[in-house]
């Protein structure tokens, strides 16, 4: 019998050397789930019909990019669904405790995080396989949506003072959430990182933070 | 001063006679919209993630429905924004009154209520200009949201009684709510339907209950 059992070919799976790409597969698609939950949310929220219109335009642009990371994951018989399942758990539960308490807060927190998020995968496909980098570049792909923040927020926070304090504060916290979101995602699977992890999440959180400071500079605001 | 009064040229507004197609144009808008806003949340609360970009994909290809209609209301110099925003405040109730009680329910309700705003969509566009019923039927096109409830909630529905007849029940509920929104719909905008409004409300009831009725039978379900 144990002679039988060891001529059953073991289940088809990612080959080792392909983990971190499936990973970070993963981890993407988990982000375009949920920036596309975000932005939808967002335009559901939306002060006028104009502005609802924009931000339901620029969710709907996302969910073609799941198209390709699809494919490059089937590529490496990975299931995608289960793989991104802890991602976009951890991804709830940054939303959950930045919910934002006006639509301003909601606009900033999804510019930030949103920015943050994309920081950190363009960060981690350093040096993974072309192929999949480049999958996960096209992700990346700017919507819009920081544009249509800093046309349409900037003007407002340097008619007010007050409001831009409050935001800048506000921002401020977002960041703090991102940045701890990243230090949990690779403590999650360490095999998104070459290297020592310490050294890599440093990395991350610098080129995450790089990125925010400069957001934060587009609307006039100190990170 | 009456004279000089009398030489300011009337605000452009769209010509008396297109008054039903840019209020059918705003309602169907307000319909693309607000089912977006449906499918998203649906996504955001699927049980698992296979589930979650399937919703998430047949949301995504609902924005593109509204590039025709934009451009068929700037054609009638019509402010679709403001035009629509009644309209949306409308669904917003309607949805605040269906949120149902779990997973279910809530795919029910997106079933039943989108099949019957659809059917009442297309019930109203008869009569109006060719270019706008053309415009509207485009934007009615099942994005596979029906197909893929029967193919998923049918073989449940046949395996569970009692399930079964509580979303029946639901589904009712459901339908009543939308039966109610067209009355409302067109005492708010009349001209949305051409003679008697009681007997085009008639016909747009009969339409949308032979069309659930058409819907929950494909379920198992009695309507």
């Amino acid at each position: 019998m144990p002679d039988a059992l060891a001529d059953v070919p073991l289940p088809a799976g990612p080959p080792e050397d392909q983990g971190r790409e499936v990973a970070l597969l993963a981890l993407v698609a988990a982000g375009v789930l949920s920036s596309f939950t975000g932005l939808a949310d967002d335009a559901a929220s939306a002060p006028d019909v104009v502005t609802r219109v924009a931000l339901t335009r620029m969710a709907g642009a996302l969910p073609a990019h799941l198209d390709p990371i699809e494919r490059a994951a089937v590529a490496r018989s990975a299931d995608l669904g289960q793989q991104a399942a802890p991602f976009l758990a951890l991804l709830a539960d940054v939303d959950a405790r930045t919910a934002g308490g006006d639509w301003w807060e909601r606009v900033v927190k999804t510019y930030v995080a949103g920015g943050m998020v994309i920081d950190l995968h363009r960060a981690l496909s350093e040096g993974v396989d072309e192929d999949v980098r480049a999958v996960v570049t096209g992700a990346l792909v700017e919507n819009g949506h920081a544009a249509w923040v800093v046309a349409t927020l900037g003007p407002v926070l340097a008619a007010e003072p007050q409001l831009a304090a409050r935001l800048a504060l506000w921002g401020r916290r977002v960041a703090g959430e991102a940045l701890s979101l990243a230090q949990t995602v690779v403590r999650t699977r360490p095999d998104l990182v070459a290297g020592p992890p310490d050294a890599a999440v440093a990395g991350l959180l610098s080129a995450m933070t790089g990125g925010h400071a400069r957001r934060m500079g587009r609307l006039g605001l100190t990170a």
